[in-house]
């Protein structure tokens, strides 16, 4: 799936990744008054919102992007109505040949990630049936319980030709309280430690391009730690949060780089699919935000190509 | 909440939870046909043998319960149906009087973390309105990404009167692999480093009982640890798995609990909801297989209280 994913990179000269992280106040108010007209202003009425507003977003820059990102919290938030707007929108990037990866930073003890794996990365057993349910490409894995709560996402990896990203580094701001501890004989920072654990667990599935499929999450707004990763972790691919809205610049996310370009996609959401709200992008008005988002879309691509 | 919990476990003489870990190997063919009856052997029909399954089980135990313990990676598997089984579990509960704590262990950065807490704890806004949805009573949540990934849900918490369990130390063979590696200067390892956030973090939030809403899961399967974290976390009450099928005995849990036999809630999911498949209850056979669940909840409770 890795391998996909460069080629798709490839394909676009883009790395950017738009994170499909919708909020009541970026979706403009025609979008929500359609959905409320045929649902009511209700939890059905948001969650359909949610998701005319995605795949607007989708048909304005599927052109552009290699993947996007649905961050399923959004979704969950407007309970079942919410999650079956998250499915719609995967199968929607699907249907304009985006990959797909959930952002829902899982982790559960090994029978409970099964279950995980088989709704979101796999299939689901009904007697002597398999169903694929959500049918992400990608999904983001959190390792605080360790390795055997990463390693039964391999079977379904393996068959189905999936990929997951494992939280090394994130972006937030408090992200050092946990992630910095230094730990072991050794001292070296907490991410460190769980970056190295990624990069031996992926050994075993390294692409065409040298790349594993257990990616790392490393956020753009710690640039130094992203270089040190980007050394220490050869055969990781990482998925890069932090661009824009949350601060990191073009030069700071180069650094999550390979020397030939490669190795790192770079995720914005607000900075994309809010642009409409951004000063930059206000003539394009409220009624036109998907084509704001393009715009957006376009100068990331140009502002991360002018630094790889 | 955890005033709430505590006083339901008094009432039922009872710190006993029951873990909702439906698996199809776990229910009964019966209950099976009568599901695929309805929607045929489909995800939607898989999705209706969980919660007949969970109802059957809820109506044998409410009695003897204090709460139970959905596991929602076991409906994610079955996709947006499975999903709704999980929200219908917790309305089942609710409607016996059983509190729900909803085992997601979601953790994420603070924007997305008012998304988990809006769907799960308190309400999602549409417009004016806002909507309770899946409305468990406790969350379980991973301290990964630190406190700004823990705080964004306090004002639900707060406004719903609801609590959450931050994982610590989980039960898992490989949980040491993360929680285990000492750190910092005085070099303690990292899971009590995090057990005294979570303390820390629970403070202002403590109630009559003297334990704030900020608990901890802490793994029954290591009972020294749990010792050490009762003696460390005076003000937070434990979340503890690990009892039963996961091998720790009421001796092991028993640490977990305070001086006066509380402080703690102890789960068991396939020893009890599974317990028709144990040689112990087989004289039950499949048919009754709720009734020998409510047989192994009071032996549980029974084995339990011989030890408080």
């Amino acid at each position: 799936m890795i391998d996909l994913l460069i080629e798709h990179i490839q394909e676009k000269k883009n790395p950017t990744v738009m994170g499909l992280d919708p909020r009541m106040d970026l979706i403009p108010e025609a979008v929500r008054m359609k959905a409320y007209e045929q649902y009511g202003q209700t939890p059905r009425g948001a969650a359909e919102a949610l998701f005319l507003f995605n795949e607007a977003l989708i048909e304005a820059t599927f052109d552009l992007l290699p993947a996007v990102k649905p961050q399923i919290a959004m979704y969950e938030r407007y309970g079942i109505f919410g999650v079956e707007a998250y499915y719609r929108t995967v199968l929607h990037a699907h249907k304009r040949g985006l990959l797909v990866i959930g952002d829902v930073k899982r982790g559960d003890i090994a029978s409970t990630a099964a279950g995980y794996s088989n709704g979101h990365l796999g299939a689901a057993p009904v007697e002597d049936h398999r169903y694929m349910m959500f049918d992400e490409d990608m999904i983001t894995l959190n390792p605080y319980l360790g390795y055997d709560s990463i390693e039964p996402y391999f079977a379904d990896m393996k068959e189905f030709d999936k990929a997951v990203f494992v939280l090394v580094k994130t972006s937030n701001p408090g992200s050092g309280q946990i992630q910095d501890m230094l730990v072991g004989d050794d001292k070296i920072p907490l991410y460190e430690h769980v970056g190295r654990l990624v990069e031996e667990w992926g050994e075993p599935t390294r692409g065409w391009f040298g790349y594993s499929e257990i990616g790392a999450v490393v956020g753009a707004t710690y640039p130094e730690q992203g270089s040190e990763l980007r050394q220490k972790m050869p055969h990781t691919f990482f998925l890069v949060p932090g661009y824009g809205a949350q601060g990191a610049t073009a030069k700071d996310v180069a650094r999550c780089f390979d020397k030939n370009g490669y190795g790192a996609v770079v995720n914005s959401s607000r900075g994309l699919i809010g642009a409409w709200k951004n000063k930059k992008y206000a003539d394009y008005g409220e009624e036109h935000f998907a084509e704001a988002a393009r715009a957006a879309v376009i100068d990331m691509k140009n502002d991360l190509n002018s630094v790889l």
